[in-house]
Formats: C-alpha cells, structure tokens, sequence
C-alpha cells in the first residue's frame, strides 16, 4: 500500500503556535513530543514503508518534511507549485503512483489531525485496503461523538458489505455538507453516519477512472505532468498546467459523485485539532481542573483552562475557561468559547503587513 | 538636606516581576525605562547631591543599588545585617548622618514609590526641609484621591503654620492605623486626612531625640554602632547589635508619638504600587481601553487587561480585566480583583521550595 500525506495548509486557527513558516502540522501541537506530521507516519508503521510514503506540500515546506521525516526518501516530497486544493494535489500524487503501480492501493491522509488509538486505525485502514482491493473507493468514517455542525457528513447503506477483513464496512450512500444543529442532532440519533475526515484509500487506476470521468480537464493535465516526471520539461509543464487546475476538494470534486464508494466505520479517538479548544479532548485534565499542554499550572481558583507555555510556570488566579498558549514572540490569551476568533486575529496582523508574526 | 532611600523591601506583591533576587524597586515596574530606585534617586536632583544620598538595603541588594545608582559613592550603601524594619534601618542611617552633621536635614523616603509630578514632589519636599529646619519632623501628606482602606491616615490640625515656604503646612493632630471602608469615607468627606506614604523630613538631631525618647533601648544600640563606624569592629558589633533591635515600624515606634509633627500635604499623583492592579492609574489606557505596560496588545473584545510583555505581542480575545504579567521564567493571568492572591501564589512556591523562581 502506497500512502499519500496531505500537508500543504496552513492552519492559521491554531495561531500563533501554527506559523505560515511553520503551520500545525510541522508542529507538536499537542505536546506528544513528534510534530503532527512525524506522528501521521508513525501511525501508518508496518503498514507503508517510507518508499511507499508520499507527502504533498508547498515549496515553502519541502525542507520541513525532509527534515523531520527522517527516513523519508527525498524524490517522495511532491511540491505543488502553488496551493490549490485537495482534487489537484492529490492528482499530482496519482501522476507519479500510475508510473509506479497503478493497481496498487494508496491511502490518502490529512498530515495534521490527532488519533489517539493508533492500534485501532491500523485495524480500521487495513479493512478499507481491503475493501479498496475489492474495487470500492473507501472512506474511513468517524464515529460521531457529539452534533458537530462543523464536518461533512457520510451516510452509509444498512447493509454490509461482506468484504474480509475484522471490520464492517457498509456502501456508502451519500456524502452531506457540513448540517445545521437540527440536522446534525438528527444524524446523531439515527445513527449510520460519520464525519469525513478525509481519510481514503483506493486502488490507484480507481482514482484515476474517477478523475477521467468527472474532472476530465484535470486528468489531462494530470497526464501531461505524468509525461515528464523525471525529465527537464518537468518544471515548465508544472509551471504551465497547474494555474490551469481547478481549485476544488477531492470531497466535492470526486468523491460526492464516484460510482464505488464503502466506508470504514472507525472509533480512535480522531481529532482534526480545529481550534485550540479542541485540546479540551485531547489533554489530560490535571488535578486542578486545567489542562496543561506544556509547561507548569499554579492556579488558584482557575479551573477549565487550556494552557501551552512551553517550559514556563504560569500562574492563574480567579479566572476559568481560558486559552493561553505561548509562543515566542507572540502571547495568545482568549475565552474558550471566542476562540475562533483566533482568525480576525491573524486577519489584523496580515493587514498591518506583520509577518514576523504570521 | 541629606536623603535616605529605604530599600530593603522584597515587594512579592508584584511578583513575578519583583523577585527576591532583584525585588520591586530595582525593577522598571511601570515601564518607565528606569527602575524605581533609579526614579527616586533621579526625582531628587537638585535637592540633594549623590554624596549626601545614602541607601538601606540587605546585603544580598547592595550590589544592585551600587550598579543601578551612578554616582552614589560605595560607602553611602548601608547594608542592614538581617531585614528588621524600618525603625532600625533609620537608626541605622542615623549613626551615619550623626557623625557628619546632626544639626542637618534629612528626608527619608522608601525606594519603590511612584510619582508623577516630579516637580510638584520637589516643592513639597523643599516645604518639608523648610518645616524640618524649623524643628518639626515633617510628613509628606498624600491627598486622598479615594476611601482607600490599605494606608494609615495623617489628620492635620485647622490651623496652618507660619512656614516660609509657597506651599501650607500644618501640625499633625494624630496618625491613624488603616480605616476601615466607613471610616475611610468618612475622612474624605471631611477632609485634613492624607495618606501617610512614608516619606518625612526632619532634622538628624531630632529623629536622634526621638529615638532616645521614645526607644531607648534601640538609641542605644545605635550609640555602640555609631562609636565603631569605620573601624574593624563594626562587623562584630553590627552582629551582635542587630538582633536586639526591635522589629518596629518608623510610624508605631517614633511617629505616632513624637511631639512636634507637622504635615505638608502633596498632591504629585504619589503610588506605592502595592499591586498589580495600581498601575490602572498610572498607566495609560490605549485606545482599545487596555492598559499596556510593555509590549504590544492586539485585542478583539477585551478591555480593562494590564499587560506587561516585554516586547511580545499579546493577542487578547474576550477577556476583561485581567492581569498579565510576562516574566521570562513565569507567567501571571489574574483576575484584577483577585490580584492581591498572588501573595498565595508566591507562599505557594515558598512552599514547594521553588527558589527559582521567588
């Protein structure tokens, strides 16, 4: 199995750890000690060789994902020439995979989302190889938690498929844009839906089938960078086609309308790490209430606050449901629940041309 | 007219920034480019020259006040053998300023006050001289701004007294231990009350005459300090005097009792900064409605947050009034009504045997 890795965003909600020299991915947002995208690798052991592992991302970061995937060969970092979107970078990767093998499997994942039950998705990626050697495009589907509104949404068939693997796995029957509450609510309790995490895998000449049929435009292009991989003409088709690329999601451009499509119903602890609130889930809460992501907590009467201050003691007094994360030149302090607004923060320095702090 | 600075303070209430490797007053507090100490020294230029200004410190601070103070000679860095109060340290002081002319002024004032009209002090202060050498130990009086219930309170009598200076001054009717809130309104309804911040001027013989009246015991220790000064022996007889001195306020043991008390009040907007919240008043607020001490703030609905951050940029999102204190090794986030449990905070650490970091 071939795995492509996802790693060109930026991820300015996580702000001001995530850097546009440095975004959440390159980063060790949670405190685990290994960035998010050294634990995307980690997380695949056993299953992908590092010959087999891809990585998409922008120029800016090809030397950060040498650097930290040590092991990594060089020739397995594609650089897009600028960031488009999931549907071209992931074609991008299917140019070089087709001249390798392309009825082998590959397994598409995101470099920066958290999974705390790495045994469990190995389990759940090697039923969806299965199933993607069977012919199905196969998402592997999160198990909702709670009514978010903020993910799209897959909706399985009743039936399952009766592929061989440990792990059920059902058609799919539609994928759903991000709902209302009402909406979400209602998923929740009829249950038989999942959040897309944009976890996929699938035989390479599927994808390619699927890219044919409903984006023909960019399967030539596709083709045409496919042509001179390895040669000299490489730079000048790349600088050519790939302005010409449609600035569209592998979600809305392929997967909505493909033809085969199963899902991997998975339970291991998945986090996108959104927004800086989403550590609640994912750190331990100390015994006074607060969770400490790095550094020292001395509070008192402080409780519910998310705190990232590298080696430093912080000292909370009276206050609750804070975000406090340090960062160097910059000091992020924020209701939990205004967190969001971590954006109109970024926004403001952007427009004041501050990017030593961007 | 002589000076003595008390320096010897550890001042946790504005811990993190005071430590007691370097406490408040030889830290730049409120940003001023120039730490307290160096404020107080610098507020009495021509007043009083460096050979006649003497600091008191513990000896753990002598070297900070020898490299903050420019100019001071060494020898005018009296070092108390273990922090007392300040009714020793004076005495202290005194046995110095006896031997060269008792018949002369001395005003004495702590080393870790604000004032903003530098000016308007050195008026004040030159009317106290003037009262001083009349033969009055004469008291700086702070005109209350507010009910303030964390000072003692100096009553005047009606009567002005017929000094030579431009600005009034009276006898003192009574010192007053801290009001409580009723009383302390009561004093600003009726006014003749003022705030006692510490500072007074009086001729070295008459302090001497007090201290023999009124604490003998304590007078005589200085006499045996006094008569070894500049010799080898001051060492020993420093050790063996010392801890017989009575750990006792200049205001409880000399003030409250001496016969002729007058009071020059001050209107200089005078500020101990007992805490952190005290710099609400003397910092300004930005337009955003916050009040930045150091650093910058970028904030999206907060205002009321005093922010010291050295040169970092503190991002705020939906906090109100709080206190941010950015201290290299340690970080404070308090609620500014909540700030004074920071003494908590730093107990805490005495504690946990976290020197490091008191």
């Amino acid at each position: 199995m071939y795995a492509v890795i996802l790693a060109g965003g930026v991820g300015t909600r996580l702000w001001p750890r995530s850097r546009q020299n440095s975004p959440k991915q390159f980063t060790d947002i949670a405190g685990s000690g290994r960035t998010m995208i050294q634990e995307t690798v980690a997380r695949l052991e056993g299953l992908v060789s590092p010959e087999d592992t891809y990585v998409i991302t922008g120029s800016r970061y090809a030397g950060l994902c040498s650097t930290q995937l040590d092991g990594l060969p060089e020739e397995n970092v594609l650089v897009e020439p600028q960031g488009r979107n999931t549907a071209p970078a992931i074609a991008l990767a299917c140019a070089h995979l087709q001249r390798r093998n392309p009825e082998e499997v590959v397994a598409v994942l995101p470099a920066d989302h958290l999974i705390e039950d790495g045994a469990g998705f190995r389990k759940a990626l090697q039923q969806a190889e299965q199933c993607a050697r069977e012919g199905y495009l196969t998402v592997l589907g999160i198990e909702p938690t709670k009514a978010h509104t903020g993910y799209g949404y897959i909706q399985r068939k009743d039936d399952r498929l009766p592929s061989a693997g440990d792990l059920p796995a059902f058609s799919v029957s539609r994928f759903l844009e991000k709902p209302d509450q009402a909406t979400a609510e209602q998923f929740l309790t009829d249950g038989g839906y999942y959040w897309n995490g944009g976890i996929f895998v699938s035989r390479v000449e599927g994808l390619l089938a699927e890219y044919e049929r409903q984006m023909p435009e960019l399967y030539k292009g596709m083709n045409r960078i496919a042509a001179v991989l390895g040669t000299s003409e490489l730079g000048g088709v790349l600088a050519e086609v790939w302005p010409t690329m449609p600035d569209i999601s592998i979600d809305y451009g392929l997967m909505e309308g493909a033809e085969r499509v199963a899902v991997v119903p998975m339970q291991v602890g998945w986090n996108d790490l959104g927004s800086w609130d989403a550590l609640e889930t994912v750190v331990a809460q100390d015994e006074g209430g607060n969770y400490p992501i790095e550094g020292e907590i001395l509070q008192m009467n402080s409780k519910g606050n998310i705190v990232a201050a590298d080696r430093r003691l912080v000292a909370l007094i009276d206050v609750d449901d804070l975000i406090v994360i340090d960062a160097g030149d910059a000091l992020l302090i924020g209701k939990k629940e205004s967190i969001q607004h971590v954006k109109q923060v970024v926004e403001a320095l952007q427009a004041a041309d501050r990017t030593e702090l961007l």
